[in-house]
């Protein structure tokens, strides 16, 4: 029943050294990494030279190997060497999120063609099971929503904030601790999480979307005042990947929210990754754990090579279903948006304000707003304002124009 | 490749309507309740009377049923029901910790035998997909440990007597709440924590343990006292189901621990249920959901249903290997023991004491115990005692005499 793996491996950084070590240290598997294949011929290794390889060809074109594993930064080629591998008959696994969201209609087809696994457990949450989760044990339960906090710089950022650090000090911190780029956009604007989103969108709802379409804003121009009135209503901050059912449509992007002592994820701090699955039946679960590291990571690529020994791929059943559900941006959300300028939150269109609190040096506004004309907004580029959703629940247009009659009412206050 | 299940279910309580609801809203699977056997043939139910049968042939003899569930309270009737379903080829799918646990070596031979699947993700945690992620995901990285707080009824009194409220209050609102039965033994003293462990250490370690060998020790003594020490230090009471490598062996019980607030269980309040995963390579995930009630409960037992559609089947991975690692009671571990006497206390061997307390009113003392030693204490039977597991890590006999030498030190206060 079990096959025996040769695998080809792209790339050695912490990853791919992790994954050498963990596959070495396993009792249960019977897979080699034959091959590795890396693209700097001069960088310091942990293992001697002759392991590695320099040309892609080695592996791609390699008859003994039936397994290609992709742990490279670079997008691009990773796509280049997946679809390749895909081509030629090769299962294939890998952790590149931006490369898969980008191109998942593609390879998910060109492994059917091919009659090969395309696996990718790695990609969203490390270490948390979370795709072979919704894959395997959520796909009869009608899912109304999935909340994951799938970035652990932003996560750590914000846990720092919240404690009294400011964003700068904090994202240098996160720096210094490896968490997060020198370049920290993919991160800090919510890219990175938005990819992760596209891949969770697909496995818990069957929806394909494209990337490029779905909103994301992240935390960079999140300012102490903001933080301070989540303590004062003791509220956290999280940047959530979210998609759910609004009425029978589906709603899905990457936003900061402020969230209730009362939400599992209130807890969750720092580096660490989770999901919030949300089901009819089951109702909230969350799954908690690592979401980086070399370890982490390269457990989750193992546990992928692992499957494979018993052919498993993934079914998409909820894709065979997804006729039923379409992708919308028509629904209200309620939301707090702070600025340094009044005239700033009123360019924001609210179509209900529950408070207005104005001084001479920060101002901010709650109320709901349409997400199809919030989004319009390039916020990441926006330096004076930040805004985070609030917990209420979202409401669908015609949930919204019920409630239409309600007052208007305002608490203005001028310091 | 799906098929067609005609399902013969016994028992019509919370769980069994829970899932006929679900079954019937659920859109992705082919599967009908054929038949319902009930016992009691006056007790007024939801649906209409002429779907109930009161023969248990009706079922286990039906030639076009191929799946059995079982949702009955008594572990006797459930064990002749699931056992008559293997041997006569039919699927089983059950909630019964209790009989599972006391019959799964012969319950897993003959489905095995009979080459039909026998499942029971419902039986531990609820809606946590717990059995499944060890079973699946975890099949390959090295598991060093596993802690569930898996008994609804005592994490909810534990909850409540962590806000100042004391045991027999918080038991009362637990039953007027329908979280504990009029008796709770079972719950109170551990029992149904044990029945889960040992169903987990199955799947996590592959050892078929018999429950009647594994210690358990509940909450039904617990003091304002001990609460308070607790409080003191910044610790929670939680009941654990543990199990855990000590060196190249296992051990595995049911306690009260004391744990800290960097523990992520620290979080898991009330009828929640959690499970703590360690791995040497993923690190520590944890598992968070409800782990009873009807719909949860139901929830599990479909997503049971909606895998034999695909012949799935426990392969008990971790069981082939399982001649390398053996139980044993022989490690050392570091508790907390608080009695109104403290000649009770004394009675317990410590082999290093940390801490001494001595008042008029209440005692405790901390150090490091045998548990082969203490487990021969029947500790749910002494009143004026209370035990609880500290945070420290636990120390194989070679480890502990390593530190023999250290200075025993006391703290004695008279009040």
């Amino acid at each position: 029943m079990r096959k025996k793996l040769n695998i080809g491996l792209f790339g050695f950084g912490c990853v791919g050294n992790g994954l050498y070590e963990v596959l070495n240290q396993s009792e249960l598997l019977d897979a080699t990494i034959k091959r590795i294949v890396v693209k700097n011929k001069n960088k310091e290794r942990k293992i001697p030279q002759e392991n590695f390889s320099f040309d892609k060809s080695d592996i791609l074109l390699g008859n003994d190997i039936n397994v290609v594993v992709e742990l490279i930064d670079d997008a691009n080629a990773a796509y280049l060497i997946v679809s390749e591998a895909l081509k030629r008959g090769k299962h294939a696994v890998t952790a590149n999120k931006k490369m898969l969201a980008e191109n998942l209609k593609e390879l998910t087809q060109l492994a059917k063609e091919n009659k090969v696994s395309l696996l990718y457990e790695a990609s969203v949450a490390g270490s948390i099971p979370i795709i072979r989760n919704l894959e395997e044990y959520y796909n009869n339960d009608s899912l109304s929503g999935i909340k994951g906090i799938v970035n652990g710089t932003c996560n750590y950022i914000l846990t720092q904030t919240n404690v009294g650090k400011d964003y700068e000090t904090a994202l240098q911190e996160a720096k210094e601790l490896g968490f997060a780029e020198s370049d920290p956009t993919l991160d800090v604007d919510g890219f990175d999480s938005k990819f992760k989103l596209v891949l969770l969108i697909k496995h818990a709802f069957g929806l394909t979307l494209n990337p490029e379409k779905v909103f994301n804003y992240g935390i960079r121009h999140l300012k102490g005042q903001d933080v301070r009135y989540a303590t004062e209503k003791g509220y956290r901050l999280k940047l959530f990947s979210r998609a759910e059912k609004v009425g029978n449509k589906l709603v899905g992007f990457v936003a900061p929210h402020f969230i209730a002592e009362d939400n599992a994820a209130f807890n969750v701090n720092n580096e660490f990754n989770a999901v919030t699955v949300e089901a009819l039946f089951s109702d909230k679960q969350l799954f908690l754990g690592k979401g980086a590291g070399a370890y982490p990571t390269a457990s989750a690529v193992l546990s992928d090579i692992s499957a494979l020994q018993y052919d498993y791929a993934y079914e998409y059943k909820k894709s065979q279903s997804s006729e039923y559900i379409t992708y919308t941006e028509d629904f209200f959300l309620k939301i707090y948006v702070g600025s340094e300028f009044m005239e700033t939150i009123q360019e924001i269109p609210f179509y209900k304000i529950d408070e207005v609190f104005q001084s001479k040096s920060y101002n901010f506004q709650t109320g709901w707003v349409k997400f199809s004309e919030l989004r319009k907004f390039n916020f990441n580029q926006l330096n004076d304002l930040f805004f985070a959703v609030l917990p209420d629940a979202f409401l669908s247009e015609e949930q919204f124009s019920k409630e239409g009659e309600e007052h208007l009412f305002l608490h203005v206050f001028n310091s």
